[in-house]
């Protein structure tokens, strides 16, 4: 397809009303064509009435058709698999054979939340039966299914331009729920941004759904996004990005005269935890394995596992040495943005200010924004003394912590705060100090792996992409996986209806099949 | 038992740390034994401390166990019914018999939580087996159980001193998801406070509980509260009450440098929507039921039914007449505190200045904080004009809403904010009406009542007790109903755990029998 750098309120293409910009190319450091309008509060706004001019209908399409819009979205996905990888490389530098896959995953993801819609659990259905003989009083007939919130506005991520972004799993997962999407498409790629916006806009028409159902807006600098999320009729917000961007967008919407949810996904640095006998039957594979998913996506990715804690002992210098060995194998990549790399540059130099030794680095940079690999050192005592070294360095950095006990290494795990994830490396006979560790880690994390990485992340039913603050705002929901629904639904109980007024989720029959809690026992009855 | 006055930091009883106060009886006018410490900051401390550290061994106990410390408390509840009741009517103004209903309520709320831990639901367990063959990569094994925030503070309502009040269902719910809970007892009802917490207090001793698990605290003003959301190691709040004071609770809790769950709920008008249908064959019957649910507890709940929108044709004036003739059978009732009678008395003024006349009053009163029942009447227009008509005036004032058409009483139903609960009178030759009515109602509302009054609660799987802003902070949790438990628990994913390292309710075999979602089916194996 042709970019023509329009924004979409439902279903028209607008040009720009506040400017326009181009996007840029991390390898070249040069500008691509075309130019991508900019809107401003007045785009904000049609695209919001639209949007609660949608709700209803949308909110209440049948299960089965939402199911096939949203596998609609997933066929044309994959059709501009080619194109929007292409793109997507060009715009971050990035591999376009890594795209390609991320194409696949995110359909696979529409997919999966089709299936959701369809088996209808997210609804929560429960019947409490009328017991019109009860004492000392009648129960009336009660009937609850979770509605959708209403409008939602998305920020997509930089540095995941699919999965993450304006098809990503924000948006799969609150159309999913019934509510319509208005997207802010990142400036780091707004052409990779306008394929998927384009493929979301046709699907909407194909479907026969409101065109409300779906918008995309750009803007420069913070003015579209507060715009977004001051506006009357946003019912919920989501963000992926740096800790700064997601408070400041929360405090944004705590001045609203009414409160909605805002749901930032955050930092995280995934701190590795690696026991004495693990350490000791295989440091140098860890170590390897460690720079490996470190420097994946040029480090620039929430699951980085950014720190690795484990007691010098047997297997420590082999680990500290394979790390070194493979961090010398990476090349200096381009970073996403200029501003990026320039956080990155200040964040390495900080670890360094702060004591910070490199074990080792990989290539020098040859472009204004690469990023070189780099390996850092600290010991427990620096890392417990300085709260910066326990935060995300965005990049491909990675910091080893040389622990002098395992008391030492309780004492540093509890000094991190939430985490999206933590990973243990540990084997039988590091039982006692693993049963030790595991309910600090549960404390502070939405998810703990045993013996593997944390990244790549499986999107499923039982997976985690949340945790306590600052990994999310709120721990009580994901961001990804089959559970990222429930940030868009609230409860609605209905009572004392007559049968032909309910929902169809809660109508007598079990028209929908659905599995349902009947007097508080699940029944798909 | 004899009233001690004192503070309960887990087993410990403290006495005053920064003065005391007596209770207040409204009904006399009078003080009441005995002195009640007030604590502050340091006590609130030692509370949370407390609460910290019980939480690993209470947050872990097993099903049964948890479960069976719930039963206790309901057991020990009841116990002390008459006691109980008996003080909080001195405390109230209100009948003790009303409060022996309330403590066999809550005792059931007791038990109903012991089942929903049993059960084992609210764990939300899924299993997505690994798949070592999968392509293009094998997938781990992962499996989520859902664990208990922390240490809760909540705040207990002052209008129902047992049902939201210490041992009230956010107690329960909080308790049974695992998480700790200190309770700042209102300073309106210390007594009951003070027994309620003595029955949990020895609960928790009886089931060899960490003390931590419970404390009560109070003190004078704002300032032990604060202290209490401001606590670093309070990991989700629970108020019900005003909308001041519950936005109040919830701006400071922004001010922290983390952010943490605040749920408030706080103010709901209810709105009533009596269509023609209904109107002309029962508009009597419906104006007697509205005054008579809209007095109990002399009008201070959240779920009265403060105004009835209806428009002017038969069986209007029969429902008009009928209220007014009902709410003159309604003595002038003490109000629970001075400050409750002083704000009541001002809201009836601005109502009246705004243009509410006054169709019938019950007897005038005779102690000073006695709050007179009242029937006040606008008319559509003025509604719409003024929204401080569309605000909840809490105590015995009802209004009545004269409207001019269906065109009108629709306008007006999409003005409201968000809402507990809104019920809904109407016939089957109202069905259009009500077909363009529903869906005003579900945008704004936690319950709709059909062809009945929402008061009284039930308290079951299908209950919501929740809506959108301003009648709740977050409108996808409820505080009553067994789903109030999902405010104090977040997901956790554990992957590619050993078996004998994972949480009992994720292991292979599913000792605990419970159901589970194993990759995305419901099944008990």
């Amino acid at each position: 397809m042709t970019l023509t750098g329009e924004l979409f309120i439902g279903a028209e293409r607008v040009p720009a009303a506040t400017g326009s910009m181009k996007a840029f190319s991390p390898a070249t450091g040069e500008l691509i064509e075309p130019e991508f309008a900019f809107g401003g509060p007045a785009e904000v706004d049609r695209a919001l009435r639209l949007a609660d001019d949608a709700y209803d209908s949308y909110s209440h399409t049948g299960l089965a058709e939402r199911a096939a819009f949203l596998d609609l979205i997933a066929d044309k996905l994959e059709a501009v698999k080619d194109e929007l990888a292409t793109r997507t490389s060009l715009e971050t530098g990035l591999p376009a054979a890594q795209f390609e896959g991320e194409v696949v995953r995110t359909a696979a993801v529409f997919r999966k939340f089709a299936t959701v819609v369809r088996q209808g659990r997210f609804l929560q259905t429960a019947i409490d039966p009328a017991q019109p003989d009860r004492l000392p009083t009648p129960r009336m007939d009660h009937r609850l299914q979770k509605v959708a919130l209403g409008p939602v506005a998305i920020f997509g991520a930089s540095n995941f331009p699919i999965s993450y972004s304006v098809a990503g799993g924000d948006t799969a997962s609150a159309l999913a729920a019934g509510c319509p999407v208005v997207v802010k498409a990142h400036n780091a790629h707004p052409g990779a941004s306008e394929i998927q916006g384009r493929v979301i806009q046709e699907a909407v028409a194909e479907a026969g759904l409101h065109p409300g159902v779906f918008s995309l807006v750009r803007g420069p600098g913070n003015e579209i996004g507060e715009a977004l999320v001051d506006h009357p009729l946003v019912r919920a917000v989501t963000f992926t990005g740096s800790e700064a961007g997601g408070m400041a967008l929360y405090r944004r919407a705590q001045r609203r005269p009414d409160l909605i949810p805002v749901f930032t996904e955050m930092t995280s640095v995934n701190p590795t935890f690696v026991l004495p006998g693990a350490l000791a039957a295989r440091g140098a594979e860890i170590g390897t394995a460690l720079v490996q998913r470190g420097m994946y996506n040029v480090g620039q990715a929430c699951l980085k596992p950014a720190i690795l804690l484990a007691v010098d002992g047997p297997g420590y210098a082999e680990l500290r040495d394979a790390a070194a060995a493979e961090v010398k194998k990476w090349d200096a990549r381009p970073m996403l943005t200029p501003g990026i790399h320039d956080t990155y540059a200040r964040s390495v130099q900080r670890h360094q200010d702060h004591g910070a030794t490199t074990l080792g680095h990989g290539a020098a940079p040859a472009g204004d924004t690469d990023g070189q690999a780099l390996l850092l050192e600290v010991t427990g005592e620096q890392l417990l003394a300085e709260p910066t070294l326990r935060e995300e360095v965005f990049g491909p950095t990675l910091l080893l912590v040389k622990l002098t006990s395992e008391k030492e290494l309780l004492e540093a795990a509890r000094a991190f705060r939430g985490q999206l994830s933590a990973t243990l490396h540990a084997d039988a006979a590091d039982r006692t100090t693993t049963e030790q560790l595991l309910p600090i880690l549960e404390r502070r994390t939405g998810r703990i792996v045993f013996n593997a990485f944390s990244i790549p992340q499986e999107i499923s039913y039982a997976s985690t992409h949340g945790g306590p603050f600052p990994a999310t705002s709120d721990s009580r929901f994901t961001s990804v996986g089959m559970g990222a629904i429930e940030r868009f639904v609230r409860p609605v109980t209905y009572q004392n209806f007559p049968d032909e007024l309910l929902p169809e989720p809660l109508r007598e029959t079990n028209p929908l099949d659905l599995w349902r809690l009947v007097d508080g026992e699940l029944t798909r009855r």
